[in-house]
């Protein structure tokens, strides 16, 4: 089932996308009253989901709808995954022209500041005036179905809620000169996410899918999250084990080698270029560099 | 003007603390109908603050409420200075034994997530099981009181709805091992904060406020603000040239020198302990390091 937010009439809906990938059904056609994406994540029942995916309706044109982000304003700040695959972890050590001996024996977590999420379609402010080196990372994020706090590894995928895709664009200026990468990587626009997030039943587990980005239609990332250095379970096992992982939480795990940076000369992000951030079973998320 | 939340009788209430610091005056007693702090910040008229302040009812007596953080579940993660008085970097440096010359030409933010902030008279969960280095950090935090955008340095102030304190706790070895701090400084019960907040109007522009921490009594941190590296202008300027501090967003200035990491031999946390961060005009935000 794939569940996105969308806008009608200037009033925020939660819809599912319908089999012809045209349409979206509301879930009140369905008899569910949820009216944002962390509501429907906090409460919704095995039953309501069999009814909603059971539903016919017709639902509404997709083009007729402003899409927006699945969940515009997150709860909390995005928890993301740093250096977690092994060839982006090469391309940054020599960007930053380190040594780097393939060691990573614990994940590198930090946290992305959402005041919107950028909807699928919607523009990435370029921050001329303060940064020079934009950059993209595509990135498989989990979404957490119910509060997690003490997951064994072997459960950590019963709290999951589903899958979605985050552009987690970069500022490398500001991410390097403020030592903790957390500036640079939390400015307004930076967090475009979507186009919807898939539930979990619609993969198996580990889902081993193909991340790939292409930056004005050329082939930058591509590589699978069968790969990821931490996978899913280390991550919300460890985490869980300190902080209460609340439905809604999304953690983004990481992006793989071909980020702007990783180019010699590095290849980064100018006003009017389009990237398609792009997981396999989710969808193509695509966004614009504004001016 | 001392602005607290607290709870009674199971539900949760803002207040003003009486001038005898004994009482609270709920402030539906005054006719103002905001149920939370957050709601209060972003919808408090000065007609209304005045009519607070004038407000001559008795009140509640506080030792017969609940207390609780001023913002006990902040729409974002509070975000934080790092390494932001001069004293503190070179015991931070001596600490991870690097090498310390005086260089701080940027600042360092980074985040604390919070799913639930402690109260003045709570607990800070010890996490054990995960962590033997617990310390302790006092620290002032700006309370952002409308959308911050593109602030100019010498009208930074006009944003500052009032002032707190944090005790930003912090697990040594986790935040040193994950390279970035936030899984260290993130863990649940890590973020005590009040015991209220005192507005804006109360302090000159800059507050330069004497910032102290008492562990079992014994006074371990005593500076002042003045000495912040990056004040706070600077902070609300660079900040906001970049993201939009939101109505509600709170800002952790950073800690002065005498950390718990910042003694030879080091002198870290231990259950049953009892820290008191004090910052002169606004109080003392007591708690105890739990089992």
């Amino acid at each position: 089932m794939k569940l996105l937010t969308f806008r009608q009439g200037g009033i925020e809906m939660v819809g599912m996308l319908a089999s012809d990938e045209k349409h979206v059904i509301p879930v009140q056609e369905a008899g569910l009253g949820y009216k944002t994406m962390q509501e429907l994540i906090e409460n919704i029942t095995e039953d309501e989901k069999k009814a909603l995916s059971a539903c016919t309706c017709e639902g509404i044109a997709l083009d007729s709808v402003e899409k927006m982000a699945p969940i515009p304003q997150p709860r909390q700040d995005v928890i993301c995954l740093g250096i977690n695959y092994m060839a982006h972890a090469e391309e940054g050590a020599r960007y930053h022209n380190e040594a780097f001996g393939g060691e990573r024996p614990f994940p590198i977590y930090f946290s992305k500041r959402v005041n919107e999420a950028v909807a699928d379609g919607g523009i990435i402010e370029a921050h001329r005036d303060i940064e020079e080196r934009l950059d993209y990372e595509s990135e498989l994020v989990v979404v957490i179905g119910k509060d997690a706090k003490n997951v064994p590894h072997d459960e950590a995928y019963d709290y999951i809620f589903g899958y979605t895709i985050m552009n987690d664009v970069s500022a490398r200026i500001l991410q390097t000169r403020h030592k903790q990468w957390y500036f640079g990587k939390g400015l307004d626009g930076f967090t475009p996410m979507g186009p919807w997030i898939v539930t979990r039943d619609e993969f198996r587990d580990p889902p081993g899918l193909g991340v790939r980005s292409y930056v004005n239609g050329e082939l930058r990332q591509n590589s699978t999250t069968d790969l990821l250095i931490f996978d899913i379970p280390y991550v919300i096992a460890e985490l869980s084990r300190g902080m209460t992982l609340k439905a809604g939480t999304l953690i983004a795990m990481g992006t793989p080698a071909g980020v702007g940076m990783g180019f010699d000369p590095p290849r980064f992000l100018n006003p009017g270029d389009e990237v398609v951030c792009e997981i396999e079973g989710i969808g193509r998320l695509t966004n614009t560099i504004g001016e």
